[in-house]
């Protein structure tokens, strides 16, 4: 058994990732870590998340600095479900040791430190970790999560976003000229658990965010190789983003091609479901796939794809441990699939 | 036209009542007013209501000790949507002059002042108003609103119950020894605009909370004359309140002592409709009613009656508007009726 | 007062219109019809809905083919909420007499009869009319409307996708080449009110739908005057549509160039709103209005427009009833602009 | 591994139990059987399920005559989740073998076929199979469960309010004269899956229904062995009950003695969580848990308690699964209590 804690433990991403990895055949969960200052410091999980009552009464531990620099050699694996401040404070003390660190945060997705700054408002100042960190696009980058010892797990939005367009992209499908326009909506949970008047019950409703200015944008475009238009939308919803994309493909490209496109890349892939019908939310809410469904129109050459996953699942949790499967030998389904029953 | 002003316009029962006022034929709203070191101040009511673009793009004026020892001379009424320590600090000073004061909090609401202690957590100060304000349930206290200088409006939770109970109350046809149990459910809107965790979206799930200890139950008991058993919940809606209020009735009571109750009561009432059918939320939400179904097991003497309100509106705004209708002379359902049109 | 009434009443838009036509200074509603084998008939309007209870206590009044010739020399003013079928097959004898008729369906919006066909699964042959019918894009046609015997309200899509559009396409800021974007989403109401499997409460979640191949595509590429690629998607709220609409303009086009577009089109028309923040669903809900905000990004030349209003008013009714104020000489906003209160 | 079947696997309940069992370590699902003429006869269950995808692709087979008659030699164990009229028609058949069936319908659970025959509107014709059928109150009966032939699983309702109520009534703390009086709202799941108005998307909204007049007051009553008020209420959310449940203790009940009332019935009960807050639905919706938390006030001697559940889960397949658990000698919560991460 792996020895792994969750730094970052009481948000919504880091209670998932406990909820997976209690039931994970081969990591020990051993410790849940909050911020030093944190009003949840030394409550259990199960206090503020009442569905975990006598299944996860873990306490979350502060952490101190002293206790930090302990982790790197104490844990196999270490998850950060930090801000991204966090993450990138920390990250060097963490990877010092022997354990495997997966950065939920957007500290380590951008290896350009100009757009970092742009995007993240503040100078990255770890280049070499930067350099060295892989971007944890799981059901892609394998091979390099393989060797990896900081992953910088993917956003949500790139992540459904990415899913649905790279086949397109790595067989060459796509128009040259045109950019792929995202159109996805994700529910609350997105914003984080806490208290805030725009994810507060009354004011959520569907609406637009973010236009043409969002940092998980340069994310999609530099995994992507090109340039997209990345439209968020905030959804009256828990959990679970939609991500509409429309492309123009080369003239000529036929259907087949584009099913040969998404066979090839997700055939045998356990993660990813290539849907005979349009995904809803509530299929994979709660699940951790990528679910697919397209239809081209041969004639003007548009081909419209929707991506579903659970933004807290596939788009984090889920994702983390997918790299963390293929980091440590397990298949990368393990612990996962399952979760849909 | 009446001049009238909202003070403490920024919050949700404050905007509905500056849409009610922009609309009555009777009253004209002169002012919005936000506490000094509100972060509204300055902003227009639609620049936090975008609805409202274009129709009341009013500014909120913070409201300085000044300008607030002006305002009873220079408003015939003023609306008071503000905490229950404000206006319990600030309601001698407004019914210094010619204005007449409708209080949304619950300040001047409870007459036992040692019961107000308990319940609102700080002592009253302000016995004289305490004594001459009028509880401002408006289907039943029209007498003594036409004569006011201070309405105590009355809390959502109390208007939905006791409009269903005091008609069985008043006909003398509930069991004395059974106390009558009030379950009831709030769309979130009751908790106020503001952030929360509480209160935000992906936390909100039905719960009961304040369980035989909330500060509407001696709200109730008091108007009533009798003791009560009163269980709150949050819902996950927004807006509107459904009581379900069960009662034993005295031996021998019939389906048509019942009716008569009910008809005598509320039959020529032109904001109070009982219904043929079990009201739902959506069929009050956005309305100025109350609208009440009740069924008696004649065998048992069980009664059950539901209660639905907009918890904003007959549960708040539309009813201290109702009162100020009445206090000025105007019909009761004046600006209130075709709302739900 | 014109003297009118509506057809297929029973529905969510007849309902809507029911209530904006009660409170209309200019049009008196003087009967309500529903389909001579509707189970509805014979009910009133306010056993359907509940919330008009006392104020739309009118009966549903089953339509004989008899009824049905009489109703153009009796009626000013004749509201058709009815399937397209019915619309088709209907509209040429309600049209025999004096009366003007608005009609909410699809019948005689597609101009061309090939695409007719096509996307509404029968031959239209009523071709006289079809040339005749006037497209009832209310903030847009005003000339037309105000001479129409015969007005083919829009659908809820187009409204919402063609009122983002028709500035940019007028004002010649589209890039010739690429295809605008039109991802939308609509509350479930948008489907009718019938029992349906796919809009029942536990079945509805985010997810696309006709794409590509949609009814309202070629409705709004022929008004537009260029095609589009339309992506409706339900959404699980009841009431409302957003639509994303992605553009690329031509080289060299400056933001003020886009804001004098929209601002010659709407800065002084009563029913579109040129917001300065990105509408919400809930902003528009309930009201009349559609509401724009856009962003464009002048070094790629990339324009995002989001465009909200209420699928059930600006969608269908209110634009009805819109048209019927052209049409009669009231202002285009009289009863409708204070809805939103 | 024991070999399971369900019957009337393609409603709501039938779909939960297909997806425990394919978890479970101890039973195999073998069959899902629809009825002959279903229109999903032939389908996948993930055709109907999209989230099952790639994990329960079974078919959906119909079932004739002479099918049925095999089931009961065929199986250990069938699942009968089919409408009452269905149960009550096969249970004969499908206990004529080695079987046992768990029936989830309302076909065997009241004794009394005077109040059956008024609360189904039909007469029993199973005297014989209905006097031997076991009330399958899992946390409650585990004795007569596991000698049981034919289980007649516990009403969603009734398993909410008797978890509550049982520890009190058993104890001998409730008041004689009293009747406790359940308030409870559902998720609209329970109403199950098919298309009808009144569980439509725009239709729901929080309302009482079946006042004073439920089927699962009965049954309610005749396992607690004394009368109750019971009123049911629709809620807006797909999923979980939420009973609050108000009674009167006898005089000089204290708070202590209500805890051991509740310790000595699920302290090591491992379905049942006594919880240290009031419980959400969100809480228990997707787990197999009931969770408690009550409040004495021993001055006036009320006691408020509330119970949540997954309607589906622990108010049918869940429990379900539970008492075959206990039937065939698995822990009771096995395949059940992680099913909460």
């Amino acid at each position: 058994m792996m020895k792994t804690c969750i730094v970052g433990a009481s948000g919504y991403t880091g209670a998932e990732l406990a909820a997976l990895l209690a039931k994970h055949p081969g990591f020990e969960l051993a410790a849940l870590f909050v911020s030093q200052g944190s009003q949840d410091a030394g409550k259990l999980l199960s206090d503020l998340y009442g569905r975990f009552t006598g299944l996860l009464d873990m306490p979350l531990q502060p952490l101190s600095q002293d206790r930090l620099t302990q982790l790197a050699t104490e844990y196999d694996l270490i998850f950060l479900a930090t801000p991204h401040e966090a993450s990138h404070e920390w990250a060097a003390t963490l990877t010092a040791g022997k354990a495997v660190v997966m950065d939920l945060s957007g500290a380590f997705r951008l290896k350009d430190k100009d757009i970092f700054a742009r995007f993240y408002g503040f100078a990255h100042e770890q280049p070499a970790l930067l350099q060295d960190a892989v971007y944890g696009l799981a059901d892609w980058h394998g091979e390099k999560i393989r060797q990896a010892k900081l992953v910088a797990v993917p956003g949500c939005y790139p992540t459904a976003s990415l899913t649905a367009l790279k086949p397109l992209q790595v067989c060459g499908l796509l128009d040259e000229q045109q950019w792929p326009v995202i159109n996805a909506v994700s529910g609350v949970s997105g914003a984080g658990r806490k208290a805030a008047l725009n994810s507060s019950f009354c004011e959520v409703s569907l609406q637009a965010y973010g236009v043409l200015g969002h940092r998980h944008q340069p994310e999609i475009s530099a995994e992507l190789g090109r340039q997209v238009i990345f439209t968020p939308h905030l959804g009256n919803f828990k959990r679970g983003i939609l991500a509409t994309v429309t492309v123009k493909v080369k003239a000529g490209v036929t259907a087949s091609q584009v099913s040969d496109a998404y066979a090839s890349a997700y055939q045998s892939n356990p993660m990813v479901r290539l849907r005979s019908s349009w995904p809803k939310i509530d299929e994979v809410a709660g699940t951790c796939y990528c679910d697919l469904h397209w239809k081209l129109d041969e004639n003007s050459g548009h081909l419209v794809v929707t991506s579903a996953i659970d933004n807290l699942l596939k788009g984090a949790a889920a994702q983390a441990l997918q790299c963390a499967n293929i980091r440590f030998g397990f298949a990368p389904e393990s612990g996962l699939a399952e979760k849909a029953l």
